[in-house]
């Protein structure tokens, strides 16, 4: 039995005040697949949030985001731009290709890309795929972000090369929520063409916001939904979540958090001298041990190893969340000192 | 404002139980992806009451269960054969021809198939789309249901013909309730490949458990499952469900209250010499009025008008869940008849 | 052994005029993939038949020529109407469905649509797939033309519903030479959106010509082209048929042979007082015979047996070419006129 | 006006004795997609000359043979390892993920895949991607063969792991008639599961042969043709060609005068100390010039610059076929002389 799981950001349930929400308005009759009234209220509060004149759908998971916004965009022959480790292109089982795409994978140290990287997948051969649309992540799946100066340095390449720019925000509230972001969500929404808004990562219990700000975009975009069975019923399942997250700022303050208890065990490992395979400011932090140490962390703590760094040693992955315990974290500490 | 609303059966929340489950567990540090120890015990729950070998998957939603099984079963030019009301024929916006595979769609007056229907599709010229799967709904779009006979039949033809057969059972419970069924789960079983047991539309929040009996379909099934962005993050969430549900036989209970507040509507109906579309067994229900008598009961409870019958009268439909509230049914019925 | 065969217009090879020029140019070095001289010939000389601005692409047959061009136009969730005898709804073993869309399957008893019968598709519930393109042929399946008043209530209605108008021209040659047809190729560009111009089943090899009216579908088809695998590598084959079909009106020559051959066929059997199925002007005859009399005939020809008309008889398909020798049509009524 | 395209191997048309056959088959009628008496014929000869119980296919072209292969043998969370300069990784407009498929593209130098390759992207964790299928070219994209040993330990690799072997026989006749090959038809059918014979760039017009060895692989692969609109109306043309290559070992002994004349500019050049960029026996070659010797040959030739080598010097690509005529290869050499 172990004594706690760093495993990942979506080992609990959900925040109380979620919960609260399901059980208050349990038996009021609605609409269903997501006209209800608590969705339109949950609309309304993420388009103050991000201040433009976006559209906003729930849906409930990020690959299934990531395959109807992609889809929904794409011409047959056209395909999207992406970091090799960027999720839709390693950890979502082929989803994108199901539905006729081609990810144009580069290689790039830290997950991000830049306007090099794009730059470098353009062609105009008829005989290739034609990039279109740019996917990135933030926080990237390796925990770094974006500044504002490197998002919109991409969004201007994209908007003279006619590519649209998306951005997958499974964990943007991390993202935003760094101690070293300059980015908000509406300079998110200045920048990109679509994004989602990550809701399982960040204390619900399911669920993302699609918000389409380019007017391109968003046309008969339920169609797409309901084509990929995303249109749920009880839609109003996703509506309360995001009603929950997006009233009194709760959903930047869980994420703070979360990076907040990663900073800890950053700092408390650096103490150690112990060296990272990246520098994240978010949620997730990649610290390299040494096989023996791992062996006997695992005893006691989940979490994954990431990658084999050299005979001797490797990367595991920490992840931390809305409902990390700060006491485990402490504990976590005390153990790993009593290793090195 | 409206009364009641006799729109459909995902109109209100989830049942008590599940809620209180969902409270319970809520903190519990779990795997993710539907490996948590929850979703196992629903799992087990249902194969004892399926009293069979079978997989079980969960699942968000009816639309996204019926594309990924039927494209996980077919190859490219095999086709699924259903009756031109079947829900995938009409109400998933292409979700299974997304997927590649063409609809056999045939006429069929009540909703059901036949082993003369499914022969009418036979083909085996190598210009036009093979059959390879039967897809029938119990209960059906239009509230009628198989009996143990009928199934039976198809399923033998299934067996002789090479054919798969598969059950959407987004209404399961309110059919195998029904007082004119002769089905349980372990004939359903019996009989069919694979099906799937609805939540949505009977006391869940969300979901569906897919059921597969046929080892062939087994294999793997998870990838696909993956790939069509099904695999939730919280899978636990699914799990709860299904695992309140079918906790001292919830599941069958809360459909039989459904059925019955839709059969006390029908009762009360005939005794005001009201005609029906289809003769209903379950929790949907197809009453014909007058146009005058529609418009005023519009005023006061929700409901679709179905489809026209002659210029003065239209059939309307009536849809009871779980959670109708047996003092609205009298109430309506006590309206109705100031109407006639 | 057969005398001869009235099985199908693509029984034979190429008319001499296209072997004469494969020859003529066979070791003349060409750029690949379409880009040749002579394709570049035989797409200016389409563009003078059509008398539009159009853009012209060559390609094998007429199975991939409909899946390519149906699937360039639609978005994910967007449809086909088409009736239900049409080629793409019957004997293309779902390569439509296969690209992700659905065909809206309408019956017509002469396989011909009608604005009514179109309008009986249109719905804007998001639930249900968007018809966007209506699919007809000419001449249809069932040997039936369109005359110029048809087409041009189909193109203004569709114009109206924000639809695309496609004609599978297979047999366009026989349709526009019906003597009964008050339509040419000019008028076709006229209503609709894009065709295509059939070569093998009038005197090619292999190869049809979509010919691209509406500006907004000309966009990048050659990715599409690619992408279908139907960009040829020595497109000079497709490029020299259409050069030769289009020189000195030969395509439409040879086509008024074979509906002359099938005029002789149907007056010849209308003195033997025999029926028909329907009343074909073009290629395609169905007249209806004992089943005494097609078992007698078959030991002689061939031809396809189409529908059972009764206990004692059926309808068969006969089908004339360019290369359909009238002294054969003439034993044939010979040997009939011997059974009757 | 330049003087001779070295462009590719499909500039020209077909080998005279496929046009004969093509005269003297015109008028016979046949049935037809590919069940005339010459298809079969055909499909006999290469079933000699393969020395093997094998099912064999023709269809127009490579881009429409890999397609058709690979959809036909893949589940749909299914992916396909290949080099990354495969033609389908690259010049196929994305035709494979059209139908639902990743492409698992390794880094390879020389076009090859090895089993240390294909194994570092085996996996079976069931949020990626399924490897199921290798894809190899014979000769390579680059020019560049496997010879029997490499073969046979990709083979056996791919039999212990579950993985079907498939070889793109675009250029296989050059491949197999390289000097340095010591494969043939017979061993290749020993080692992989599937294979095409490519006709279009060794002397055909229009064709590939699939050839299927594996059982497994066969059952009603002609649907999927029909599908893929690959199902030729008039599929004598086909046939006609691979019989008339078949026939007196046509096939070999043109795709000899290839490597032969490829093998001359080889030799012609190593004498002028120019080096070449990959070490090719087959007829395609890869010469580094420098760009000002590159600017004069393009006045006179015509070839592709394949590849920058350093600020003064690029790779071109001379590509010779069964109509390379030996005095302009003899020209070339001297032009180029003249140049160094």
């Amino acid at each position: 039995m172990k004594k706690y799981s760093f495993y990942n950001d979506y080992s609990e349930g959900a925040h109380q005040s979620i919960l609260d929400m399901l059980s208050q308005t349990n038996l009021v009759q609605e609409p269903g697949y997501g006209l209800d009234s608590i969705s339109l209220e949950a609309a309304d509060l993420i388009k103050k949030a991000v201040s433009a004149n976006v559209d906003v759908h729930f849906i409930s998971g990020g690959t299934q985001a990531n395959l109807t916004v992609i889809a929904s965009i794409l011409r047959p022959y056209e395909g999207v731009i992406a970091a090799k480790t960027g999720h839709i292109a390693v950890h979502e089982a082929g989803a994108i290709e199901s539905t006729g795409h081609k990810i144009l994978a580069v290689e790039s140290a830290d997950g991000k890309l830049t306007v090099d990287l794009i730059k470098s997948q353009l062609t105009d051969d008829e005989h290739m795929v034609k990039p279109k649309l740019v996917f990135i992540s933030n926080a990237t799946e390796l925990g770094t972000i974006y500044n504002e100066q490197e998002l919109k340095e991409i969004s201007e390449f994209c908007k003279q090369h006619d590519l649209y720019l998306y951005m997958d925000g499974a964990r943007l509230a991390s993202g935003l929520m760094s101690s070293a972001s300059d980015l908000d969500l509406p300079k998110v929404a200045k920048y990109v063409d679509i994004f989602y808004i990550g809701g399982t990562k960040n204390g619900a219990l399911i669920g993302e916001a699609i918000v389409i700000v380019n007017d391109q975009l968003k046309k008969e975009f339920r169609y797409h939904l309901k084509q990929r069975g995303a249109l749920l019923a009880k839609g109003k399942l996703l509506g309360i979540q995001f009603k929950a997250l997006f009233t009194n700022n709760l959903y930047f303050e869980i994420a703070k958090h979360a990076n907040v208890m990663a900073e800890k065990l950053t700092n408390g490992m650096k103490q150690l001298n112990i060296k990272f395979l990246a520098e994240s400011t978010t949620n997730q932090i990649f610290p390299i041990l040494s096989n023996d140490q791992i062996k006997k962390l695992e005893e006691m703590y989940g979490f994954y190893v990431w990658a084999k760094v050299d005979e001797n040693s490797s990367a595991i992955r920490l992840v931390t969340s809305w409902a990390t315990e700060e006491k485990m974290v402490d504990e976590f500490l005390s153990d790993l000192k009593a290793l090195v």
